[in-house]
């Protein structure tokens, strides 16, 4: 047994395990009902608990000291315990991991064809922090908690063994780390790719750069909005604003669309996007237009440009609650300006990715901002984040994509 | 002229109508940045404007006597008027409904290949209160609010001379019409159809019976949601509970499911079923169970059934705010039921169409239902109304139809 006064290794058998309790008022019920997270204010933290490394794997108890769990601990957090599993005696190993990344597999292969898709999302995922998307032999684990960058080797075999991916990159760019302690080295465990990796979704090939592009060189989780834009796109002219490596535009493209116009603040991205338009076969039809996407908004409206699709798919404008209500108002202009490109009985394709700004609130900002413009619009479509990237159900309120398709009708 | 004291017809020429105005301390920059409705609160209700025949057409002015629209009155709604058109001088006529008529078909040709669709729905599309659903050569027209029933035979010669169906019923059945002061009667406006139609979604045939079945026949909201399920469905055995014509169960069927059990209380619907059954190939595959679906539920408990993809798709169980609390309480209780039914790493789909269970409520009361189950589930979809039911982007919080669905990861 080991001394439960010293910090023991984060991934210490079950039997070592130190114990974490809840302080008598804490609620257990929401833990044993599915609720992942304990809170600091929950949570008895005496001098020993205190000094747990982060990451540590403890056990965790009710205040009549009934097992609740297995937990990852990080004093540091205010989310202090993170639930691992429901058993309390459970070796958070090797086997457990690939049981785990298995049944992860499972879901993908239900819902694609080729092994392009977010593997693992999460807390949803039975992962807790940990984010992993695949595109065919290679995969980023983005390990945004401190129990799996301790156990990162351990994590990549159990990859490697589940999915047969040869290249694995550690990708340390999550805003996450930062408050779990860690660093933002981004490197590879395995192989090593160098060249943009071709991904087909939705009928129109994307050209993912892992270690050069933004976050993990491509956004698996617009993958149903794009097929939903691309469904109404047949000989229609489109206009995709923050484009990153064309998700909306070549999807429309490839199902049609006459022509489509991409804007981006990144030479980089709108280089991949071009790319991307040749592996597709419709570079022809195919512009792009560097700049601010404000800027860029209001150029077009002096040229008196019209499309028939206008989609805006932002970087968050609310990333936090203090953000709010200025990101609110950039999600309103957002909306008046791009109202004003599209043509009379045309599309409008506004989307978030803002924790902070839910749903509603999205909405009636877009609807305001559409109104402003002087158009009228009727919602057709509101779409979230595609079936590879579940949430816990008690985490719901926190699904961050949302997509909300309007047609001009006047 | 007119006496504006004499109760004007319905739709008396633009010069003739009434006038409605706004009481001075009500909001006119909803009204004008698209809201459609002006409750009995905000007008001004005198003896002339309390003795217009519902459904009168009539002019709109803020209280500085400014023109706001074209709208329709009924002094004895909550929702005394409802704009028809921001023109306030515009005729309602023919021509008025021909293009209403034109810009909502417009939509639906761009989303589907085949003409089987909610034509008009309701403020969305322009037309207050009217709902249309087409079946090929046949629509079923809905008018439930006072002005279209006045202007029915108006509107059903621009409809066949947009649309050119044959066959157009008038239905009396909604809710609605009581609210208004209409009577319930359904009958053929043109043409007749006596035999179920063959309709054609997501690869299944479905019969449609126009004057026998529930509503208006089938339910064209959940399309996507059946879409979503019947990617899944491929190798699985699934259980459609209230399937009413075999919505989930069909579509399932159609794209691989190697087996399904449709559940429903109703004879006529089941029978409706089968026969989609037989016209989509897959009766060898389908089996029904006529009951009550919770003591179907329990019955299958009891059998130790077990099937990988569940559907439970209710009649609306929280149809008003006073119904709110048993409601959620009711869908808890399937979602609790209906989850014991689902095999370990399986698909439940539970739906809502109550107004009043907004989407968070529903979802915590099925992930409560869940829990109590004793499983643990990832949400991995959310889906809505299909783009054919368009919302007032003013008026989308009463998306009434919600659809969840969950896989099973213990």
């Amino acid at each position: 047994m080991t001394d439960a006064a010293h910090t023991p290794a984060p991934h210490s058998p079950a039997t070592d395990r130190p114990t974490v309790r809840l302080r008598p008022k804490a609620e257990a019920r929401a833990i044993r009902h599915g609720f992942p997270w304990v809170y600091s204010d929950e949570l008895v933290l005496d001098r020993r608990s205190k000094s747990l490394t982060p990451g540590t794997i403890a056990r965790l108890e009710d205040a009549e000291r009934r097992p609740l769990g297995t937990v990852t601990v990080n004093p540091d957090s205010k989310i202090t315990a993170r639930m691992l599993d429901f058993d309390a005696e459970v070796e958070i190993d090797h086997n457990w991991l690939v049981t785990r990344l298995r049944a992860a597999l499972d879901l993908r292969e239900q819902l694609y064809d080729a092994p392009y898709y977010r593997l693992v999302h999460a807390e949803a995922d039975g992962l807790p922090g940990v984010v992993i998307d695949r595109f065919g032999d290679a995969a980023v684990i983005q390990p945004n908690a401190a129990w799996a960058d301790a156990m990162i080797d351990t994590l990549a075999d159990a990859l490697a063994e589940v999915t047969g991916v040869t290249a694995i990159l550690k990708s340390g760019s999550g805003r996450a780390r930062k408050l779990e302690g860690l660093d933002d080295a981004t490197t590879w465990l395995r192989g090593e790719v160098t060249a943009p990796i071709p991904v087909k979704m939705n009928g129109a090939t994307y050209m993912a750069d892992l270690t050069g592009g933004q976050k993990t060189g491509l956004f698996y989780d617009q993958r149903p909005n794009h097929a939903f834009i691309a469904g109404l796109a047949r000989g229609r002219t489109v206009l995709d604003v923050f484009c990153h490596v064309g998700g909306f535009a070549l999807a429309a493209l490839s199902q049609g669309a006459v022509s489509a116009v991409a804007v981006d603040g990144s030479g980089p991205a709108l280089e991949l996007a071009q790319q991307g338009a040749e592996a597709s076969g419709h570079a022809a039809a195919f512009t792009t237009r560097q700049g601010d996407a404000f800027a860029e908004l209001e150029a077009m409206a002096q040229e008196g440009a019209r499309f028939d699709i206008v989609i805006c798919d932002p970087p968050a404008f609310a990333p936090s609650k203090q953000a709010l209500e200025a990101g609110l108002r950039a999600y309103e202009r957002i909306a008046r300006m791009a109202a004003g490109l599209v043509a009379d009985g045309g599309i409008l394709c506004v989307c978030s990715c803002s924790h902070a700004a839910d749903l509603t609130r999205f909405r009636n900002a877009s609807a305001r901002g559409i109104g402003k413009g002087g158009r009228r619009a009727q919602l057709i479509h509101t779409g979230f984040a595609g079936a590879d990237h579940p949430l816990l159900p008690q985490l719901a309120e926190s699904g961050y994509l949302k997509s909300l398709v309007f047609r001009m009708t006047a």
